[in-house]
């Protein structure tokens, strides 16, 4: 990614109007925020950013090249661990710490740092996280510091996306379509969740910024019904013929998110299933009138609502229409909250899901989950691939 | 898993002997510890646990069901989300942590918390994270006791597994068997490392216990040169005949974590890879044969250290022989460190990896990472597959 400047000056901008004197983040996603394009992987790095739009990072350095990508950030290195002595990251990080803040001016007063409740998708098959110690860090780096957690301030500079981020998750949305048309070749009666999991998932390991933390689940028939949870895993039951099969997809590229499902039908939808199908698609296409810059939230959470309530289904849409995605994958807290009682209102570059859905007890469920971005004109599809009930449904 | 006693006994000892009167930890690999085998899905979950063994959990109802298989906590459900009002989880958890509390006899006192800086693996594809929030609630629901950091605590305990815990290690180290048999009939010279990766992954997904966190990564040529920093990612780099290839593996089943590495070599070795392959089998021989209940983990690490400087590689081995893994995954400070400095003991039920390696500067790399638990008689290898130097050797 080319130094994304929009990015730069959005967060300077906020940081003026805040009043805070600096932020200084340590999860990955408030990294990659922060510096612009520098997604850390294993959670040992941190960014310094201050009202100027100055950017310093500390990285392990084994993440330097990485880091350097961005182009947005002074780069300082360090070593989390040592033949000579044992040492913990935070016992390593206090003199680059110390030394980035200089860097740029910052020397104390109001600090925001991510050290509250937060939702963080996986950086890397374990992560290391500074918790409350990041804190303390700064406190004996920059004493007589001002620490508050910033989350509200980084939650909302994470809801609006810069065109270069929109475009990282528009090439994310290009890996998961192959995914999902694989899931629909592979999809018969007969196989296991897992099996046909663990193949449809394939092409969201072709590029190499995707690393290994892609995310693709299978729930079929009746655990389709119970897929309204916060997470979505397979299982090794197998499939049968003229079941609904939920697909969902959470794959990123360099940092950037999805949060995509279709459904599928394995064989002519009983009328029941063709009911639904038709509801959600219409729910889908009123959500998605219901999106322009400036519309409330919670309006497009209603206009899908209506349609399903009108049809019947109004008890079975157990949760909100969408939320922010992009920074966040299943962050049902994350900024746009598409949900009946949001005070958020829609902006140009904002990037979330949306998924109108039905789930019947212990039978099953159907939902219909795209990437959304927001533009001058409305709502741009950023899943614009089997969007037509018919495509969905397997002859077997 | 059957109910794990010898886990609730040895952590109700360490509450008891620590003088803590509870343990309240949020993170989901202390959430499977106190709960002797839970392992949290999202991270919404929390564990109390006391001196007496008793445990609650608190968990969101899409987790109720996995959480009640541990038969060791008693389980109180709440929703994390809501179509009447916009919360987050630690809005929703005040009213259940009282009650969890309470049910086991909690009411204040010193109460520890896993707050500050911890390395976590995976357990979802993003992970909600209490951060500090964690001990403001506890704050609120049992005013006046008085919160610490129980980081040593609660690595102390990681340290040690049970009977049970080492089995499913083993079961993690059968799956990561067959990838790495996998890998080793895929690679060939010509392909990427992500392509053959993708594939070599498939066996890790079969036992559904296993969620989609898995990873498997290759380094081919140059790349194996550079794999002693902290993580290990596949690239669309093309490997070519005569090169060495470092496949590294993090699996896990139910939470209990494996740490493996082999190096393959594309053809007929050099002179100078079968030296090296040599020096690391009788580095590997010298730290297995150091290990025994009651032996310093520093001279295990010494152990290795000398016969790879007595071959020439010693400044090549550029980190410590191995850490704790089981609890962890990739965490250099998990207990037992085998480092020069480690003041660890070895204990019987401990779960580590002894990975002597050698990295020489742009151009090759070789590493032999296995998982090892300490018996009564001395080192058991969960990992005793393609342990023969000859085994790695791929014609082409």
């Amino acid at each position: 990614m080319a130094h994304d400047l929009e990015r730069i000056k959005l967060n300077a901008r906020a940081i003026r109007e805040s009043g805070f004197d600096a932020l200084i983040c340590g999860l990955p996603s408030n990294v990659l925020l922060l510096s612009a394009g520098y997604w850390p992987i294993v959670g040992t790095s941190f960014a310094v950013a201050n009202g100027e739009g100055k950017v310093a990072l500390v990285v392990p350095e084994d993440e330097s090249e990485l880091a350097r990508k961005t182009g947005a950030a002074e780069v300082f290195t360090y070593k989390p661990a040592s033949l000579d002595k044992l040492q913990t990251v935070v016992d390593a990080i206090s003199e680059p710490l110390a030394k980035a803040a200089s860097a740029i001016g910052v020397s104390g007063g109001r600090i925001g740092c991510d050290i509250g409740e937060t939702h963080q998708p996986a950086s890397y098959i374990s992560m290391h996280l500074f918790g409350s110690s990041l804190a303390e860090a700064i406190g004996s780096a920059l004493p007589g510091s001002n620490i508050e957690d910033a989350k509200r301030l980084l939650a909302k500079l994470r809801s609006v996306c810069t065109s270069q981020e929109v475009d990282r998750v528009r090439q994310a949305c290009k890996a998961a379509q192959e995914a999902f048309e694989a899931a629909g070749g592979a999809l018969r009666s007969g196989q296991s969740e897992i099996a046909v999991a663990s193949q449809a998932r394939l092409p969201l390991y072709r590029d190499p910024r995707a690393r290994d933390q892609q995310h693709l689940a299978i729930m079929s028939g009746p655990r389709s019904a119970s897929a309204h949870g916060a997470y979505a895993i397979s299982s090794d039951r197998v499939t049968q013929a003229g079941e609904l099969v939920m697909v969902h997809c959470n794959c990123n590229i360099a940092g950037y998110w999805t949060d995509i499902t279709r459904t599928f039908c394995l064989g002519k939808p009983t009328e029941q299933q063709q009911r639904m199908y038709d509801a959600i698609s219409a729910a889908r296409e009123a959500a998605l009138q219901a999106i322009h810059p400036g519309a409330r939230a919670a309006d497009v959470d209603k206009a899908a609502r209506q349609v399903l309530s009108a049809r019947g289904f109004g008890d079975q849409f157990k949760h909100a229409t969408g939320h922010g995605v992009g920074f966040a994958a299943i962050d049902h807290n994350a900024q746009p909250r598409l949900h009946p009682k949001s005070p958020d209102l829609l902006e140009v570059g904002m990037v979330f899901n949306v998924e109108p859905a039905m789930y019947m007890e212990n039978t099953q469920g159907m939902r219909h989950c795209d990437m959304v971005t927001v533009t001058d004109s409305g709502a741009e599809v950023l899943t614009p691939f089997l969007s037509d009930p018919r495509e969905m449904i397997l002859q077997l």
